[in-house]
């Protein structure tokens, strides 16, 4: 059965996303200007700071005060490799920094990411830059806003016309690199160009508000583009698998773009990696 | 016999460039907003507004009005791919717009770029991001600055530590590409992550204020990196060709490292482009 949830509700979700993204928001400014205790993770390029884990726990503290009866999924609480129990009940999905190389590397292209998921279907999506104090928000068959102001993707059809995004990521694994520069050559090939500003949400932010026309990504997580395929789907882009089928967002890869066409014509010219599951 | 110019001369001409920055920064602010006429130079990925065209008339005409006896490259007139008769003569290197993909979709990465040499050194560099109103000046031996504000690199010794800088570039020749993407491939594999802006100029500028610790680029020219270089130098970075010897300024290809190590560890590890000269 699947679970109801009023527009009210939904509404009062996004409230709750964006007061929260403020609030994070302060903690990163504050932290973005201070030296930082950095580890990494899984390889020398999975790096985490104290701040992620700490506005990780504030946020997930807040909305389980908030909707006890929800279910959170974050990035530092899942990074154990265990499944996420991904279900029909409201699901907060949260990447507390999207962009932490960045946030360590002084680059101030670094964002909170938080998604809301009913019935598995991602229907609010925020993001918020705390340096240039950009807040994104959408809600599902509402549009998307940037600063309050309605933004749209720049529609195109072709490929040889169309700016892509696509980023190394934090994996390490050979096989996954190897498809991945395979996958950069056919884009610089084909395409305008190639961009990678080391954050899955601020690319989708960017095609939102019509500054490139795709992105595709193999070996990204839920927490990545969650609240950003609402925003990129608001704004009247396209999501999908790469491989062309229905997104799964536990599958770990994405394809985004401004019409169906293109999504169609980036799908057949990549080499698709199967990277397990969220 | 070597020219020989003043400590007088050479602050005169960072004085003018920086004016000659902000007047076609105005115009490319006024355009940017507009719709705007493309044209396509070599290929799909290739183009040209009438903006890049209407500053680089205007600049080199106050230009040699001020210094009939200098030599001017730009990249507007140097689009019929005639060698540049580059001699030791002052001689002034504009990009009119640095990131001109950029600034057709939207995309607020571009740049006026003005570089001056002296004996076929790089003395002199300007480089102006009219949107988020950022200006960087360097003259050779006097520092780098961001808005007048005193800036450096982020001195790093480990590729594994670096933020690596790559663009795709303009050329479409399969040659390039697979090369280019056999790099990324290295870059990708050893460094903490691969970043593209889409300009040469802003990568250099992000360098040279600590965003990011290296860059390497094939395919590109004289008018792309001139004024970036005396940038990144003065900000304590290392300028060479990327096979390790040092940097030529007509030979399409540079690589900037944040320390001579860091220079070194990715000059091994690329397979190198040899692409004519400017």
């Amino acid at each position: 059965m699947p679970v109801k949830v009023s527009e009210e509700d939904v509404q009062g979700f996004l409230e709750k996303a964006i007061e929260l993204a403020r609030a994070s928001g302060e903690l990163m400014r504050e932290a973005f200007y201070k030296d930082k205790k950095v580890d990494t993770k899984t390889n020398h390029a999975d790096l985490v700071t104290e701040t992620d884990g700490a506005i990780e726990r504030d946020v997930i503290a807040a909305l389980k005060e908030a909707y006890p009866d929800h279910r959170f999924i974050g990035e530092e609480t899942a990074v154990d490799g265990k499944q996420c129990d991904f279900t029909d009940d409201p699901t907060w999905i949260l990447d507390p920094i999207d962009g932490t190389t960045n946030f360590i590397h002084g680059i101030p292209d670094f964002a909170f990411s938080l998604g809301v998921t009913v019935n598995k279907e991602p229907v609010v999506g925020v993001i918020y830059l705390p340096i240039p104090d950009t807040m994104y928000t959408a809600r599902k068959g509402k549009g998307a806003y940037c600063n309050g102001k309605k933004i749209t993707a720049n529609v195109i059809h072709e490929v040889s016309q169309a700016l892509v995004m696509s980023e190394g990521g934090n994996g390490r694994d050979e096989t996954v690199i190897r498809t991945h520069s395979d996958n950069l050559h056919q884009i610089l090939t084909r395409s305008r160009g190639l961009r990678a500003y080391g954050s899955t949400a601020i690319d989708l932010c960017k095609i939102a508000c019509g500054q490139g026309e795709a992105y595709v990504q193999y070996d990204l997580h839920c927490w990545d583009m969650a609240a950003g395929v609402v925003l990129v789907r608001e704004a009247g882009a396209t999501v999908m698998d790469p491989t062309g089928s229905g997104l799964d967002l536990m599958s770990r890869r994405v394809l985004v773009a401004t019409s169906e066409d293109l999504a169609r014509q980036i799908s057949a010219m990549l080499s698709h990696i199967a990277n397990g599951r969220d």
